[in-house]
């Protein structure tokens, strides 16, 4: 009873009273179970960071200018060389058919619509072939790390060969966060929801630990990535490589330094280590730390179009929106993905036309002000 | 049902426990459809700003003074040539008939007893000259630009044939804020609330977008007004010109540069962009930059006599009340107006004499203080 | 109905879930009637001070010592040339039969079996020398400034012959503040609650205002008392004269240099003038402008012998307990107002115990810090 | 009814919904009677440092580093000349009958089982022989001061004899704090929960008080020990003494001064003097006063493995736990105790592992931020 995947049918219009992002989370749990609800919506451990990460946005004022002209105006953007409408991307959400059965094919789909760039997890319950055959819009393909590097670099082949034209590397959990919220409803990823691109992976060493050994030092992390495995990745591909999971000034200017493409900065939706920094507290502080030209990315948070403008305010070039992807996919398949991008593309577009902004670069911190508590 | 505009009949007369202007608003509830009530008390996205207009205010701290001699006390002022009994005026707020049958009709009736200024909206339900003809005291027509000169133009004549004595022109919604709660409450405009003073408006063009436009920037902001369009506005008439949705600094110092009569701190009730400053908080900061002697009206956020009192000390040379307004019109019409207006009238002054200020010259910065977090 | 006084019986001994002050509000609704209740607990207006009252006691942290011989402490003091047991006086309190058929008297009773000061109110529901028949304690007399100098010199006569050692002028509600929440509640004083002091006071002027004039400053404010008017009170009798009600520094200088034996920093528990500070945060400021040496007590928000402490820690003498008097007695009469008493003399002494601090004099700011928000 | 002491029966396993150790909090109130449950989860009056200690944690951000080898991580550390696998100690709580028949015996068994040292309270249901007998691994004896120093001594020899290394001497509460809420749930010890080691002591001498002398300073704080009482205490052993309850850096320099093994930071669970900073507030000031090398121990609010990274970050060597233990001992005696235990072993390696942290001596205030607020 506890594991039936929908409650509701999914809608197939969107209703008026689904007017900004957030209504699709506080309908999506009546269209989903109540265990793949708390693992979607969960952060981890006392759930601080997943609460900074709205709290931050939203103390963060703006002002508005009149009688700006912004008739020329868009969104437009470049980005690794390649041009955008807006800076809005889906990020690499796992598990997709938790939420709809049509899983990632739906967000790819929705994605293509609204000309959002779509970016495929290593976990996806679709094959990495699948989603690329969906979608002839922008796509990058999200990875982690394998027990192999046999494995690691036949998943880059794959998607090399696809047509991903990214690789974005995930590295804030080699260990998972305290997902007790998951824990607490019994969260199990239920049969029919594949790891599809894992198929055929080779099982992993059993490792034997003696007693005075911890399952987490000697166990999990003796099989985590290191600085010379992420060397190793730059020498696998030509495809920009993208670094998801930066908090840390000093990791920004480290892959910086290795020759990157680019980062984002994210706390995995606090879904990682609790009590790290709002993804938006710690942007200016890396913007400062790697310079103007470096392109950044930043997900965990973003809500709101004005959230969008507060974000390239503060030094992204982009974001990527998690969770919401799923909410609408739980509501509405692939047409409530494209609803929810739009929603957010058009309050990004109020947003710069009552600040004045006819363009991305003309956002700036001169737009905000900090609010008073 | 859900559009059924009233429930409880309107009062007739005050009962006692309408203590405080507040205390309007929760009766409002009660007489007016939720859509209605959504429409009128709801901020854009959020509603960061429409909390903090009120919070705001309550963060600024008075001392009381003892033994001050106030018998000589009075709240008259001097504004654009004319004498105030007191500073309070009836802000602009339009689609009056949404909270009463006789809509603006009862405000200015309102306002007129209670000697306030009113301010007749564009947006009103009934016509401009209508108003006009029932109110004999100080009146101003709030002015929204029209999709062709010439309209706008013949609203300017109608205002002054009708004997508006200034013009207040709101710059702050070219486009509207997020209104959210509104939309989830699934408001529209019925039929039988007009906007009166637009019929026989031409109908906008029809503009064709090309897919790589956007509705926002090509659209609707083309036809948004600007820094040359008010230039234009200051040639077509003598009336004295009040610029309002002002928040930034800078845009302050300009609409002073021009020659503009003053302007109205205002970020709409917290119904435009979502993150803007309280207007209280604003308000010293224009205040510093346009000099002493400007005059500033204040809206948003006022629903105490000390409110106003705070707003005077922060610069303003007097204040506009908005929601109010609508609230204690649907709970009993004109009656509640003025009442509402009289609690106002009498906090203030209250207010004064317990801080030991006799007029509102000596309302300062020194009489208040920053409450401690 | 809503009218009948009290609903529970009266107790006639302490149940052992009354452990502190603060439980004898939350029993005292189920004692009295909702509008007596709402007149008793209620603030003015937004009730900001109110709540600030108790919030900035508990905003000041303490350090405990250890290992300190307090095995001859005491908490002793000498105030106006009397010695006192404890530094708790039972604050003047008006129309305290609305608490209990026997009033000021059993609040009286209980003040002299704890030792603790009594001020009777100009506004007690029994006579000034009925109460003080009743106690053989220290006992002051409150006053407030009468529409004649002939009955306000009349109050003082009686005061003095009926033995009160020192008047307490209280000047922070020359009109009332805006008691919202009691005028919500329909509260007035029923007939069988008498200003038994006021009996055969002369009618008050009638005074024609005309239409230009403010019933505040023109009406009420005409009749209250100013600077002259203290001065003339000083020329009345020998009592020590202790000024009630001061919030600001420059208040507090002028008292201390017109001669005065000492002040109360006050707000009225919050009841007079909304927004001002709470008692205890302006205290400091006040020690600092009039010096080590000027008596200064302290009411409002304490509720605790650790708000007795930092009272003490930032420069109070003594400290007056108003409300928690109306709800003991409203609760169990006598037998609750001293025993609301001795709760705050343990309190106090534990604290004492516990910060190292043997007497009252060893109190001070070094025993606190300022919590982290 | 009230007292029966429990009323589900204890878990046998754990379920997988307690994820976390504030899990055990939640369900143990269905595990003991309700005054029991007051007792053990009330603090002191107003209860502002039981909340604070939980908070400050909280408001202590954590950064992740990315790509960090922990693969040769491990928690151990030195203490007083022992190596430890972790940083974890139960607490010396009082009376654990209370939340399960087993009692002390229970907890030491669980931290046996877990390699966590266990400190004996004098309090203790079960003698300290016993509890002695019961556990191989390291074990401390919680010494409070006795009215006579025959009894004192008399538990020293016997915790000597029964094989404890450490003493811990407990300061904070020469009198009881204000334990209202368990005051208002009526509880007392029941007679089943003995205080087993203080069987035989002789009985308190009854001091007779005269009616100016306080029950507080010349009562209860006559007997309390003092500076010279400490002193006394060097001479009677040999074991390392480790002082409880400290908060104020002069008292943790005078503990050092005297040549004292170690101490505790600690506010007793916020039980003792309600107000004083939390225990994680506290700890850097004193860090800082002694220097690098005195071992210090924290207590009071540890509920998260990131909860023990922070406080070692601050300066702690390790850490006790106390009211998870008794409501982990509620839920499911020693296998509660123990699986409370290793979750926070394990989320202690997690977050070092996730912060790049190998060893103990790595984690240091670079690893943290103040989180805004």
């Amino acid at each position: 009873m506890k594991e039936k995947p929908t409650r509701r049918e999914k809608l197939t219009q969107i209703p008026p009273d689904i007017a900004a992002v957030n209504d699709y989370e506080k309908l999506a749990k009546h269209f989903i179970s109540h265990p793949h609800f708390e693992y979607i919506a969960g952060g981890s451990a006392n759930e601080i960071t997943l609460k900074n990460n709205q709290k931050a946005f939203d103390d963060i004022g703006l002002y508005n200018r009149v009688l700006q002209d912004v008739s020329q105006g868009s969104t437009e953007l470049t980005l690794f060389g390649e041009q955008y409408r807006h800076p809005i991307f889906l990020a690499p959400v796992a598990h997709q058919q938790l939420a709809h059965p049509d899983g990632e094919l739906a967000s790819a789909a929705a994605a293509e619509a609204m000309e959002a760039g779509f970016i495929a997890s290593t976990l996806s319950s679709t094959t990495l072939e699948q989603i690329a055959n969906t979608t002839r819009y922008r796509k990058w393909f999200q990875l982690y790390f394998q027990d192999t590097k046999a494995f690691t670099l036949s998943l880059i082949k794959r998607a090399e060969k696809a047509g991903y034209s990214a690789l974005v590397v995930t590295l804030d959990v080699p260990i998972n966060g305290l997902r007790n919220r998951a824990q607490r409803a019994n969260f199990t990823l239920p049969q029919e929801v594949r790891e599809a691109n894992l198929e055929g992976k080779p099982s992993p060493t059993q490792r034997q630990l003696n007693r005075t050994q911890s399952i987490i030092f000697q166990g999990i992390m003796k099989d985590a990535p290191t600085w010379q495995d992420l060397e190793w990745l730059q020498q696998q591909t030509n495809l920009p490589i993208i670094i998801k999971g930066i908090l840390h000034p000093a990791d920004a200017a480290r892959v910086k330094e290795m020759g990157f493409a680019g980062l984002v900065v994210s706390n995995h939706g606090g879904r990682a280590l609790d009590g790290v920094p709002a993804s938006i507290t710690a942007l200016p502080f890396i913007r400062h730390r790697v310079g103007a030209e470096f392109p950044i990315l930043l997900d965990s948070g973003v809500r709101r179009g004005a959230d969008i403008f507060k974000a390239i305010a503060y030094g992204a070039n982009a974001v990527l929106i998690g969770r919401p992807q799923m909410y609408a996919l739980a509501v509405a398949g692939a047409l409530g993905v494209a609803h929810m991008l739009r929603l957010l593309r058009e309050e990004l577009e109020v947003t710069m036309a009552l600040t004045g902004c006819s363009t991305l670069q003309e956002i700036n911190t001169e737009c905000t002000f900090t609010q008073p508590q």
